[in-house]
C-alpha cells in the first residue's frame, strides 16, 4: 500500500527500506532536502491519494507536536496519522483529540530494534482503535520480524498504549544493560576470573542470560577489548525517566529500573553534590581527611590506617 | 569417553543423557538406589579405568565436600575430579588442595542452562589448570550447545573462576528477571495498556529486550495468565548472596544485583520489621494513624485525607 | 497581629493555640461547627480588619485550591493569603495568580514538626516577595521554635520555594526513617545482640546517629516493645513522590529516596506482581518448586535442598 | 580507678582526657614515643597495679589482633581487656577465646562521638559477660554522656554485641549521611530554591529531620558555602560493608544501607566500569554516540536530539 513517511534519520530511512523491500510505496518527507522525496508536508500530502495513510518518525516532544498539528491542517476526513517515535505517551491524547477534529484517524507505535530493525524486523507496540490498526496492519506486517504475528506485534489497547508498552519495553532495556554491566565490572575486579570478555562470549548459548543484548555485548567487547577507551557518560532519551515517573503515580516499586536510571544519571556528573556533602560531613564528627580536589583523590590510598572515627 | 557421574536429580539425570547422547560411557551414582548405576562410591571407582574422570553433580556445601572428601580416599594418582554443582568458588581451592595432595586433579564447572539443557546443551564455566581442561574437553563438548566453541564453554581461569563466574552469572540473572518484573507489574498498573501479557509475548522477536528468559516468561504467561495463583515468595539458592559479597569485598557498586537481591529476601517475609518500624514512627511524629493488623490493612483506603502531617 | 485561619485539623488547631499564647488573635474557621469561630469564609473575611491575613491550613489539592479560589472572590486588594498546607509546589504558582489578579499577596510556607510543634515550635520554609514575608513575620516568629531565627526559619526563595523545600526535607525524612528501620530490623535478626531497643535507647546521646527522630523511636518502643501488634503498612502522603519525580526532572541520582519510597509502596501490598513473576520464572528454567498460596509459604523451609538449577 | 589505655590518636587522646577529667587514672601506651607515657606493653603492664584493666584502642584487624596477642602473654588471671576500637564482631570471639585461656577477661565496646566525644561523651555499646561490664562500669560511666545512664549506654550481649551494634550504628549512620546529602543535591539543581543552605540550617529546630549530623551539616556548610573546594572521594571504613555482608547473611533487605554505600564505592571510582559497559551497549543497538573520552563528555550536551533508538 501506499504511505508518506515523515522523518528519515537512522531510523526512517531503514524503515522505508523495509516497507520498499516488502512492495509497499513510500514517499518520504525530511527537512534535510537531500533525502527528501518531497520539498514540504504540502507536497506529500497532495502526492498520495485518500485515504492516505501518514506515518510520523521525527524526535519526540516539539517536533513531533508540530508536525501533528501541520498535518492536522493538511490531511482529510478518513486519513489515518501513526506516530512512530518514542513519544511520551501523555502527548497521544492531544495528538489524536487535533486529528479528531479534523476526521483524521491517529494511532501511536511504538517502535523496537534499533539500527538492527531493517534486516531483523521491528517489534511493534501499537494503541489505538481496532479499525485503524487493522487498516494499517499491512504497513504493520512489513515492519515486524518474521513469525507469528503476535510475536513481534502488539495492539496493546487504546490511543497511548503503543507508547506506554514502548516506555515499559525501554525501562527495562535499562535494568537489563545494568545487570550484565554490573556482572562485568565484578569480573574485572576479581583476580580469580582471568577471562573476563570470554565469560561473555561463553555466555551466548545455552545459558540462562543469554539474550539479543548480550550478543551486542559481545560484539562490543570484541570491538574494544576490555571496552578500552569507551567513556562511562550516558545519556538517556526519555523513556525510563517516564518509566520512574509512572512507578511513582502507581505506587510501583521499581527499584531496579530506578538505579539503573540513576547509574546513568551519575554517570554524566563531574562530582557528585551528594557525595561531596557525605565527605564533609564525614570530616565533621570524625576528623577523617576530606579531600578537595579529584588530584588529591589520586593518592587517596594514602590515607592513613588510622583514619577511623 | 568414560565418566563417574555422582548424583543423578533433575540436573545429573539430563547430562547423563546428553553425554551417552554424544557416545560416552556413564557409570551414575546417586544415593537414591532406584536410579543409581552402583551401590555405592567404592563401586563407582572400581567400575572405571584409571585414569579415571569423576564429575560431581550434587548440592553445595556439606554434600559437595563430604563427596570429595571420600574421592580422595577412593581415587588413584592421575584421576580427574570435576566439581558442576553450584559451589562456592571459594570452596574450590580448598577442594583442590585435598585431592592434590593424593595426586588428583581438579577442576571446578559451573554449569547453566536448567531443565532445558538436555537438548540446548549447557553453557560451561570451567575453572583449572589447562591440561585438566583439555583432557576432560570431550565431556564438555557433548555438554554445552552446539556451535563455535566459545559460545558455550570459557575456560575462565584457575582453580575457582568456573564457579566465580556461574555465581556472576546467576547475580546478573537476578537483576535481568527483576527488571522484567517491574516492567510486568507496571504494565498491570496502568490501565492504559489493556493487553499486557500480550505486549511479553510481542517483544520475543525484533525488540532491544528479546531473551531466552523473555520466551520462558511468555510460557509461564501462557500456562498461568496473569500469573494467577502464583505466590510472590521467592527462594535464592545463594549465588546472588555471593555476587553481593564479593562486591562489597572488591567496592564495586551494584545497586541492580543488590536490589534484586532484596525483593527476593522481602518476598519471604510476612510483615516486613523496617516497615513495622516505619509506621510506628510515622504515628509518633504526626499522629498518623498506625495499622495494627493486616486485616485493618484491607480498608487503609479509608485512612482520612486530612492524614497529614 | 491578627490573623484569619482556616483550618483547624490536628495542626491547624495546634498553631492557633501557639499564636494565641504569643498575643496574636486568631480567628479560626473549619467545617466542622464545632470547633470553628465563624460559619464560613465570608464570615471569616468581614471579621478580620483590612489589610487581612488569612492562612490556609487544609489538605494539599482540592481542598487547598477551592480554598483560595474563594478566598479571591472575598478578600481585598491588599490582603495577604498564606498558604500552609503540604502543597506541590507547583500549585503555589496558580495560587499566586489567581490571588494577584485580584491585588492580593501570596506566600506559600511549608511547615514541620507535626503533633509536637505546639510545644516546640515549628520549622517553617516560606516562598514569596521579601515584602510580604516581612509582613508576616510576626507570626512566623510565633509559630516558630526559640532560638535565632534562621535555626527555624528559611525564606528559600520565591513562590514555591516554601513548598519545595518542605518537599525536599519530607524526602529526606523518609530516608532517615528508613534508614533506622533497616539497622532495627537487622539488630533483630541476629543472635548476636540481645538488647535491640536498649540499643536504640543508647544511640539518643553521644553517638553520630542520635536525633529527633531517634528520641521518637525510643518512645515508639517503649510503648510497644519490639513494635508487637503494629502493622507495616505504611501510607505515604505525596511529598515523598514529588521529590523523587523531581529527580527524575533533574536527573539528579536519589537511590536512598527511592529505595524509602518503594518500601513504602511495597508495604503496601499483598503479593508482589514483581515477585509472582520471578517466582514463576525460576519455575520455567530451573524447574524450581513455585508457591501457589501464601499458606503454602508457611511451610517453605521445606523446599528441599536438592532444588537447585 | 586505674586503667591502661593503648594507643592515644585522635581517639584514644581525647578519651583519656575525658576520664582523666573524671578521676580515673590512666596509664597510656601508643607506638609514638612523644606521646606515649611508657616505652611498651611490658612496661604499661608492670606499671599497673593487679587485677589490671586494659583498654585498646587502636585500629581495627591486624593492629588490635597483635595487641591482643601480646597482651595474652603479659597480662595475669583476673585482668580484663577491653577492646573499644572498630574491629569486626567476628573477631571478638577469638580475643576473648585467646585470653580466657589465659583466665584474662574481655569485653567489646563500640564507641560513638568522634571527635566531639570529648566534650560530649561518647555513645557505649558493650558486649561481654556482665559481671566484667559491672567492673568497668566507672569508666564507661565517665565516658558516656552525661545523663541517664541507658541513653548512653548499653550492654548489648554476650561477647561480640558491643561491636555488632556499633557496625549496625554506622550503617545507620551511612545511610541518613546520603539522605540529607540528596535532599541537598536535589535543592541546589532546582532553580526554585535559592538559599539551600539557609534551608539546612532552618531545619535544625522545630523540624522532623532535625540531628546532630544536620547541626554538622550546618557547620560544613557555613565553613564551605556551598562546599566549595571538596572533592566527592568518600573513603568507608568497614562498618557499612561489614553490615550489609549480615543483611545478606540474614536474609534481610537493606535497600537504603546498600544504596548509601555504593554510593561511596561509585565516589571513588574515575570511570564506572559498569557505564562505560552500559554506554558501548548503547552504541550497539541504537547507533548512539559514544564517548571515548571525559573531555569529549564537556560537550555532551551537543549530542543531537536526533539520538533516538
Amino acid at each position: 500500500m501506499q504511505l508518506g513517511l515523515i522523518g528519515l534519520g537512522r531510523m526512517g530511512d531503514a524503515m522505508r527500506q523495509r516497507l520498499v523491500r516488502a512492495g509497499h510505496e513510500v514517499v518520504g518527507y525530511d527537512r534535510d532536502p537531500d533525502v527528501s522525496d518531497v520539498p514540504d508536508l504540502t507536497s506529500l500530502v497532495s502526492s498520495l491519494a485518500a485515504p492516505r495513510v501518514v506515518w510520523i518518525m521525527v524526535p519526540a516532544g516539539e517536533a513531533t507536536r508540530a508536525t501533528v498539528t501541520e498535518l492536522a491542517g493538511l490531511l482529510e476526513p478518513g486519513d489515518l496519522v501513526i506516530d512512530g517515535g518514542n513519544s511520551r505517551f501523555t502527548d497521544d491524547a492531544d495528538h489524536e483529540a487535533l486529528l479528531a477534529s479534523r476526521g483524521i484517524g491517529y494511532l501511536d507505535c511504538g517502535v523496537s530494534g534499533g539500527i538492527w530493525g531493517l534486516d531483523n524486523g521491528y517489534g511493534l507496540m501499537v494503541g489505538g482503535r481496532a479499525d485503524l490498526v487493522e487498516r494499517a496492519m499491512p504497513l504493520f506486517d512489513a515492519l515486524r520480524p518474521e513469525g507469528p504475528r503476535d510475536e513481534g506485534f502488539v495492539h496493546a489497547g487504546g490511543v497511548g498504549a503503543g507508547h506506554y508498552a514502548k516506555m515499559v519495553h525501554n525501562g527495562i532495556e535499562y535494568g537489563l544493560m545494568q545487570a550484565y554491566a554490573e556482572g562485568w565490572e565484578l569480573l574485572g575486579a576479581t583476580d580469580v576470573v582471568t577471562d573476563v570478555d570470554g565469560c561473555f562470549k561463553a555466555w551466548t548459548r545455552g545459558t540462562v542470560v543469554r539474550s539479543w543484548l548480550l550478543d551486542l555485548l559481545v560484539k562490543a567487547l570484541e570491538q574494544s577489548p576490555g571496552l578500552d577507551g569507551i567513556d562511562p557518560f550516558t545519556p538517556d532519551s526519555g523513556e525510563g525517566r517516564w518509566t520512574l515517573q509512572e512507578a511513582v503515580d502507581h505506587a510501583v516499586p521499581m527499584p531496579v529500573t530506578a538505579a539503573a536510571l540513576f547509574a546513568r544519571f551519575a554517570s554524566r556528573q563531574d562530582a557528585s553534590p551528594t557525595m561531596r556533602m557525605v565527605s564533609a560531613l564525614r570530616g565533621q564528627f570524625g576528623g577523617h581527611t576530606v579531600l578537595t580536589t579529584r588530584d588529591t583523590a589520586a593518592s587517596a590510598s594514602t590515607i592513613p590506617a588510622s583514619d577511623l572515627r
